[in-house]
């Protein structure tokens, strides 16, 4: 489960507004078995969340691997793996755990990126609301290999496999407003 | 939004259990101004689904565009496209609309493959619940470009620019057990 989760960086993360399930695309970073998110302190699930009763959410992480095509329309399906978390996030309020959270975001989606930028301020890190879940109540799914045709349909006539899929990432391309001289870290080339 | 929707088959979708949030990935295609989904007609939602009222959802599709690297830590952000749906999802049992959604899932994720499958027979679909979410309330959210950096860190000597992120698709692995006089189909080396 960690493997999955550290493979990925952007979850979808769903909470009860108002009687109604929501689910919005949210930065996440694991440390140990705790996992970490951030965002503005005026936002509504991390407003929950300061409360003392914490917000009771569900983390959903998914990669596709790859299209399993079937001969048969019903065996179509997707290679994947997924984490599901349940539990209750709850706001970080402690400096040292919200200095290691704030690095760990970086450096998850960009590994040794934290040391190579100016840290948060005062004024920012004020604004920033850090919550924590923590990895009690947590699955994996998994889908790998050939496609699942019935015995009856093996003589059919049609293509079956599986295409493979990943994400990729290409040229780093810079900013505008960057000077020429400097030249792209290491960490971004060799990703 | 139908561009956002129409450019992945992987949503996460959102609903109450028992008073807490699941998040579940899920596939889906759209037709017109209506999302489908499908799966076995005795999992949880698709039955909640089934009933006279229908089952509260949040549907989320994310892409990721690119890794936004500022000077600043607090200015890194992600560049992405992502659309939420909130609605009723309602169980299809309409036999025409319900062969329309099973088509428009798997064409949705391989354009083409539905003439090149066998379709599905009485006792699949007696077991496959198909699901129907309108498009009326919809979100989308999108960020793209440079980085958002203050006018103070423009000096900063930090490389800054964006990392470009997406889904490719490889070579397609044909199944242990498929005759190998069968070639790939066009609809999958075009990809």
């Amino acid at each position: 489960m960690h493997a999955i989760l550290d493979a990925d960086y952007l979850c979808h993360l769903g909470f009860i507004r108002d009687g109604a399930p929501v689910v919005l695309p949210t930065l996440y970073a694991r440390v140990a078995e705790r996992l970490y998110m951030h965002g503005s302190a005026g936002s509504r699930p991390l407003r929950c969340a300061g409360e003392d009763t914490g917000i009771a959410v569900c983390l959903t992480v998914t990669h596709v691997d790859g299209l399993v095509l079937a001969r048969s329309a019903i065996h179509h399906a997707i290679n994947y793996r997924s984490v599901v978390v349940h539990g209750v996030a709850r706001q970080v309020t402690d400096p040292a755990e919200r200095s290691t959270a704030l690095n760990a975001l970086i450096n998850h989606i960009v590994p040794g990126r934290a040391a190579d930028s100016r840290p948060a301020n005062a004024k920012e890190l004020a604004a920033t609301a850090v919550v924590a879940l923590d990895l009690n109540e947590v699955s994996a799914k998994v889908r790998t290999g050939d496609p699942n045709d019935d015995p009856e349909d093996l003589a059919l006539p049609h293509w079956t496999g599986v295409l493979p899929v990943q994400r990729t990432y290409g040229t780093p391309v810079p900013a505008g407003d960057l000077d020429p001289s400097v030249t792209v870290p290491g960490y971004l080339t060799q990703r």
